[in-house]
């Protein structure tokens, strides 16, 4: 398995970056990552690192497109861009997979500029997982398509539940659609819209009609389908959420617990964190892609960076796109 | 000050929330409630609570909008339900503000079906106060409206801000717009567009452009408008997500610490709880409408009713409605 990796994109990049691959090679047995960006910069990491070289290349280029950057534009200005470039290996065939930790807007427009779409699929959707009371469930999509057609969102759900299926392990994944209520007649035009699509597909024995955000985290849906506008900003809130409740958590705590358990009760909080740290899941994939491409947190380490080459490798040996394509097709 | 408050709303309807009643009036001067509902059942909670009638009054009705009906269709078929008759109330000028716990849906299309909009105001929209690491700060809309014009949002804004500084006592309140990215041609076309109206109205100073999900907790805003597809479910996400956590952590914690520390840990969750459980703010106000319209959520016990009760009147002495006329008009 061949993986192009974005070495620059990242808030701490390239230096946990190029470290998750090295760790990944390391670890994972038949994986080969092209480092693309910077060659001084990534040959600087690699030799803190103590990195042999095995399974490891560079492919070098010269610009890096920055969070704040317009991203179409700036794929357009700069024509050397590590992510551009890492879409042309794909587009090529050298690798079979990308990973990029930079602007998700900049991964996703390179993937829509190159058109790189599996057959039958109209719009790709970045899925995530997320913890729940009963174990992990996917949302999608959470930000590559911000003005999505009903057709879109119900093609999510094709995609998400086969995710399901084949990566979290889940047999018969219930499909549920983000709504504003539970009532099949709740929600704007595009809700409406979609739950209908659902009523009359082939998946409508798995469709559960609409679940309302307080009932994700008891696990109540393994697919949850939604606007990525709404999925966005859903995940980035709740990214502030844990982070605000954990710190007053520990804070109310500790004020009122003995010095002697104040280890004990920080331990407690860390394991925490963690659990609902999503980096942790091993990124996003952007589904609908002809290829793999895996989307990481801007703050990703090298653990997430680890992690992501890893569901990249089982994304291929699990064959979802050779599935997503047979099921699209079977519709049309 | 007169309130009809809609007896048989809430999950729980009628125990708490008359009891919230009985509770308002005793502690409240010059409170008086106009219960709306079911004699019967209302004057069996007056006699359990031994309230002696002074400030209460009973309007008796005979029918309820259930949770889970479609809000128009009740409206119309159940011509004597208690919410219709709370805004008939309203109406006629008997009472200054209405409370309930009852369906949001009907609520608010009660409202819209008497079309009592202040003037100026093109759509209601429904206002919640959120924690913040450095204070309260004030989400709308969050459910009223779902396919919201870029000009709702813009009116959203400046009935925002107008809250934020006479009932949170904010001086000159920062407004942000909800969006998945902090750069200004980030989003969907409602949200490209009313960062526009913004930018080129008299509150482009206050204006702070796009927020992201997870800096609203930061606190970097005061006001925060948004989609009310967006907002409610942004809104209920976060509610199970506190739930999830906080439970979680309780669990961690326990099994960490000696059994001695068990019931200090679990004290400092329940204090955590109530700090999160947005019923403690008293509800939130439909704003926009002629006469005051407090929503309370479904699961509201006696404290969160009386104090909704506290937020209609404190509503009314601060001349809110009369401001917004006032700004908005100035504007047209």
């Amino acid at each position: 398995m061949r993986i192009a990796l974005d070495a620059m994109g990242g808030d701490f990049a390239p230096g946990p970056i190029v470290q998750g691959a090295v760790e990944a090679v390391r670890s994972q047995k038949g994986t080969e990552v092209i480092l693309v960006g910077d060659r001084a910069k990534i040959e600087s990491v690699l030799a803190d690192c103590g990195a042999d070289g095995h399974g490891l290349e560079i492919f070098h280029c010269t610009q890096t497109v920055e969070m704040d950057e317009s991203p179409v534009e700036a794929l357009r200005r700069k024509r050397d861009n590590s992510i551009s470039r890492c879409w042309e290996l794909l587009a090529a065939g050298r690798v079979e997979a990308l990973v990029s930790a930079g602007s998700t807007g900049a991964v996703v427009a390179g993937g829509l500029l190159q058109k790189r779409f599996l057959r039958g699929v109209k719009r790709p959707g970045i899925a995530v997982v997320l913890p729940t009371a009963l174990g992990p469930c996917v949302m999608l999509d959470v930000g590559a398509n911000v003005t999505p057609k009903p057709e879109h969102l119900f093609q999510y759900g094709v995609m998400g539940s086969l995710f399901a299926q084949h990566i979290l392990k889940i047999d018969n994944p219930r499909i549920s659609l983000m709504n504003v209520g539970s009532e099949e007649q709740k929600g704007n035009e595009l809700a409406k819209e979609t739950h209908a699509l659902f009523d009359k597909s082939h998946l409508k024995e798995r469709f559960t009609g609409n679940i309302e955000g307080r009932d994700i985290y008891k696990g109540q849906a393994h697919v949850i389908v939604c606007d990525g506008f709404v999925g966005n900003v859903v995940l980035k809130v709740c990214e502030g959420l844990v982070e605000m409740i954990l710190n007053n958590a520990a804070e109310e705590l500790l004020s009122r617990l003995p010095a002697e358990h104040h280890t004990t009760a920080r331990r407690a909080f860390e394991a925490l964190m963690q659990r609902y740290d999503y980096s942790e899941y091993g990124g996003a994939p952007l589904l609908g892609i002809d290829g793999i491409c895996i989307i990481c947190h801007g703050a990703s380490g090298a653990p997430a960076i680890r992690n992501a080459i890893r569901v990249a490798g089982s994304f291929a040996q699990n064959q979802i796109n050779e599935m997503i394509t047979a099921e699209l097709s079977g519709l049309s």
